[in-house]
């Protein structure tokens, strides 16, 4: 990136009340305190109510809200957007994409739309192809969107009711981890709103001879009945996890000051992954910068996949002052992708 | 796009032997002389063994292969690729990407890669965007991927089996339109390889306001035993495409015509959108280009969505002479997207 893009507003949306980890606990039948121990995330948004298990808000739905506010927040209309971006793992549908409903609740028409299939990187993944239409020209103003909604993989008080034996520790511990959410930010090739600089972005699979951390499935009608047969939904590797995204977190934060030759001693604000209430602290002490103040909303949202990078950013908002530097950093497990940015409050 | 990038080598991938029309028409229980008169797909090919059902090729092994070809083709080696983008509707999971499944097998790693969900204006999409991250000077030369695989949703061998009573018209001809393949194209910001250079892409939403023209679902695990209240997996809405194509493929070709000041006459070759062999005549009809010879393979192939225009490419290299120009156009129906491109050979 030659020149630098800039963030000009966020926003986000999660849906409904926050779920308690004592209720999500007792629906599951698990100790409380173990997940207190073990996990630590205090609450998480559903956009299945837990009392009817009726799906209430759609990804599209969250996601053109999450875009308002980010748009009030540039002080920028629909009428400014001229391409649009949505990073999610969970899209509502596999056609039409989940950006263009979006699109069609906010009224943009007649502009390119680009939906990626991500994981915890994509926020980052899509900035990252938003600097690069930005950077060449095409385009003075972006949205970036990103979010995820887990009700087709997992409704815990429907598992709950059914009967969990058939759950492995893995799966209760996605039952517990994981929440709905979307976030978005609206980018420009010229300061505007906000006028945060983002400085550098860093997207690279390194996943090259490694299992993958993470599998996601989806079933089609021809595979609905095989039951048993069919491969599990949400398969999460914790150990490889654990042991490999604290060093591949602090790899990031080292490229990004490198490349940027800042020292970590300038950097005001860390925003490192966000998989558990107890497993961030775990990364954080690790990444080298401990006169950064740490921006994190695991503990209060759950992992909300693509939307992660946009609550901290929305959080970052309210705290960073002119001239203040953030480094935001995102490890995707499924196929290991390092993913950062650095950006400067203007 | 200031200037134009290239188009280097294109490949492709189909699985297996062809399956023809009567004997997929004999397993579906229709009269063939229905298929020939109102389908016209003579072949296409599937991932599915049709005596065992096995699916043998994930889309990740049809897009590695395809992307093998369009490297030979373009005189370039997997240590070359700088970045990659796969447009797909049907990824083999949601996570990981398949974009990394198959960058895994082709030896890719420590590049970014892209995943597109999108419908049949896919492939014209992801070059778009790899016009734009060559444009922007980030990178020279991409890899650019395209494919479905419908063997999730429609496995036309067990429907027969387990009877067909519960198919809708429409579902049934999705049976016999669809196929299985992938396609590729190595694209460069310098002339190279074929040194096509690509003049123009368009990408535009154009559906505010319009019901979507094809919707496929995706299940999880929670939804799996819904069963009949499941919503339908794949519906398109036959009559809103047959409607709507013609006139939009037209306009995609007024557009690029108009754009880069060519006249009708100017144009050597036509790849025009392949929605059925019956259709795609109808298509071609209209879009006012006389002059221009038509490259289409969905005779042979089906309707591949995102590999389409990749095999289009493909046959496109075995005729198209040094200063001769070629436009390909590409509708999506899911939610009415416009793509095309203009390109001209060296």
């Amino acid at each position: 990136m030659q020149e630098p893009v800039y963030i000009a507003g966020v926003g986000s949306c999660l849906p409904g009340t926050p779920v308690d980890s004592a209720s999500l606990a007792k629906a599951l039948g698990v100790d409380p305190d173990w997940v207190e121990t073990y996990i630590g995330t205090r609450t998480r948004h559903f956009v299945r109510d837990p009392a009817t298990g009726e799906a209430r808000w759609s990804l599209a739905d969250l996601c053109a809200r999450a875009a308002d506010r980010a748009m009030q927040d540039a002080g920028l209309e629909p009428s400014d957007v001229e391409f649009a971006v949505l990073a999610t793992a969970t899209p509502d549908a596999l056609m039409p994409a989940t950006v263009n409903q979006a699109a069609e609740q906010l009224g943009l028409n007649l502009l390119p739309t680009y939906q990626l299939q991500s994981g915890c990187a994509g926020a980052i993944q899509a900035l990252d192809l938003a600097a690069g239409l930005l950077a060449c020209g095409r385009h003075r103003v972006g949205l970036v969107l990103g979010g995820d909604v887990c009700a087709k993989h997992l409704d815990p008080f429907a598992a709950a009711a059914g009967g969990l034996g058939s759950l492995s520790p893995g799966e209760l511990v996605s039952y517990l981890v994981f929440g709905d959410g979307a976030g978005a930010a609206v980018v420009t090739a010229r300061p505007a709103g906000r006028a945060w600089a983002l400085r550098r972005v860093l997207n690279r699979l390194t996943g090259a001879g490694r299992e993958p951390g993470q599998t996601v499935e989806w079933y089609g009608a021809a595979d609905r009945d095989r039951g048993p047969q069919a491969p599990r939904p949400v398969r999460e590797d914790y150990k490889a996890i654990e042991q490999s995204v604290p060093a591949m977190a602090a790899e990031i934060v080292w490229e990004l000051l490198d490349d940027l030759g800042w020292r970590a001693e300038d950097l005001d604000y860390v925003l490192p992954p966000q998989l558990s209430a107890r497993m961030t602290p775990r990364v954080v002490e690790q990444l080298g910068v401990p006169a950064a103040a740490e921006v994190s909303c695991v503990a209060d949202t759950g992992n909300t996949g693509n939307a992660l990078p946009f609550l901290q950013l929305e959080r970052l908002a309210g705290v960073i002052r002119p001239g203040q530097r953030a480094l935001a950093v995102a490890v995707e497990s499924s196929k290991w992708i390092k993913a950062g940015l650095a950006l400067e409050a203007a």
